[in-house]
């Protein structure tokens, strides 16, 4: 089961689109986010159980590259696999057009786990998501 | 096929909800108009299609009664179907929680046909959608 | 005081609009919102303050018409007043477009104030919110 | 003039605040995005012109290093100043709360220019924008 990668389909919505008739720029953070937390869910556990824990995996750092835009009606497979740094886990996130299987997001979220308001090493995180964390070469 | 109801299972994500941990009453508007826009789509018809044709179907008015708030994660129905009233169509639409059956919205959208910055009676629209729309009594 | 309006200049921005190159009509329950926010911080209360207070003002209802769609770059003004009718709190907000004084937002939202999952008549509510409550005719 | 700074003060609005009572991490997209294109009306285009010249800037990759989360109603400015390399326009934006000037966002948004479906070096969005352009050291 380890070096999974979580995959989420989904489809744009038409008030997702702005003037230019493509996705906005900020709505794929939505999609991001929403295909993380699914992640954890598949896991058994929700991101409000964590905040409820007092444990708050935070985004630290979003590197997105826009590379085709999505239109009003697409489909998309959102993917995720992570890679763990220390006490910061690499999520490397990306979305693909359904019909052709092109890319249209590549990116990589900066995660850390705050406890106590200190940041942690993130160790009880790290456990529940092994499925999904992938080794380094 | 006359007189049937439209239904389209989302799920709430995390980012729809706001401080008070639940969904916020604008993005029910966001649900609507989607179940509208696939409502449209099972027909063979996309809202752009319509907008490319310069037939702008346009919300006049909304009536949304909020009965049972949509939590992170609730799965749930939307279901349409439409009235005719002359050139207004009342899109009547219920949001029902999934696991329960619990309504949650109960509304009223008044869509109307605007063709060449005029108020038309809509027909093409009517014809087209007249699987959802009901006889009144 | 009394019988007075809360009025708020605001400005459409690019992201609000969609592929019509108008508002979306989910945004305008943001913008009635956030009035109903800063009319209640005008009189040196926050909505969260409320919330803290286990004090729920909630919509249980909205009633929206859709005049005249605003556009990217409008100034606007979204103003409000409330009348009280027994439990019921009903906000009567209007959007005027600023340039030429265009009515584009014609609602009344109702407001129930729950306090411990029980309904309440809401007197703190009404005392605090006083100055913008309208006595009926 | 040139090496100038754009500066937007703006507002945390509550419907920006997701159930972690903070604003959520895609919103602030929102903010750089309103910020880029007060910046471009600040000296007299607006951002809608340029998609009626057919001249598309487009956002190639966004890099966002989220430092203190901004909350309900807090204040703050949003800066930027951008860098030019080549064909492409390193926006350098950052977000600092008001109170007490503390940096939240620290971000680099890559625009690049796109003209009858071709990137283009952008020669007519640097010269209009040459204000906020600062030279390399």
């Amino acid at each position: 089961m380890n070096n999974s990668t979580f995959t989420l389909e989904m489809k744009v919505r038409d008030y997702e689109c702005d003037m230019q008739g493509v996705v906005n720029n900020a709505i794929y953070q939505n999609y991001l986010e929403h295909t993380r937390h699914e992640a954890l869910l598949s896991l058994g556990e929700s991101f409000n159980d964590w905040t409820e824990k007092k444990i708050f995996p935070m985004v630290a750092k979003a590197e997105i590259e826009y590379k085709t835009p999505l239109k009003s009606g697409d489909k998309f497979n959102s993917e995720l696999f992570i890679e763990r740094n220390g006490a910061r886990y690499l999520f490397h996130q990306k979305i693909f057009r359904k019909n052709d299987n092109k890319l249209c997001i590549n990116a990589i979220i900066h995660i850390i786990v705050v406890q106590n308001g200190k940041l942690t090493r993130g160790d009880e995180f790290a456990k529940v998501l092994s499925p999904f964390i992938h080794d380094k070469d």
